[in-house]
């Protein structure tokens, strides 16, 4: 079994002025957020749920970026909105969110 | 199928001094280590391995770790040696090595 039951990695990549890079488009706040999120929704840890920050992910022109192992499915996303969709349906009931999916 | 075969992250959390933490035993010079080895042996890219710097995985009292991904596979390493046999056997290979599993 995996030692978390969903491990996601937000790209948090942050390169120079006009590219294009995942933080541009506010990576590492959403990151803190869906973070913050899974633990006030008692789904963080061991067995459980683990967010993440990573360099870059290599996927820049479909960016921003974060993927959820062990199922490898990666997903972009725009706002609050979006995390709090991947997090209730995903993250807590198992169901991939489709229409975010890259 | 997963867009990278292997996804590898390392922990490279640098905590305060005298705190347990993955950075504290090499782990970025050792991610870097590992990045331009794979890319020498031209197994870099999608379809094949992507090596990343992650934030902590929480994992502190084992490290230093780094995970695999799909597979789930955690991993801990000393030097350069244990890189090259996650590399040459694990990422290369298909073989998990056993002796380095936490």
């Amino acid at each position: 079994m995996s030692y978390f039951k969903h491990h996601v990695f937000f790209c948090c990549n942050q390169r120079g002025p006009g590219e294009t890079c995942c933080n541009n488009h506010g990576a590492s706040d959403l990151q803190t957020y869906a973070k913050e999120r899974v633990a006030e929704l008692k789904l963080k840890g061991p067995g459980k749920v683990r967010i993440n920050k990573a360099g870059c992910l290599d996927r820049c022109d479909q960016g921003p970026v974060m993927v959820v192992y062990p199922e490898a499915v990666w997903y972009t996303y725009v706002d609050k909105s979006d995390i709090d969709e991947i997090i209730e349906e995903h993250l807590k009931n198992g169901r991939v969110v489709e229409r975010l999916k890259v």
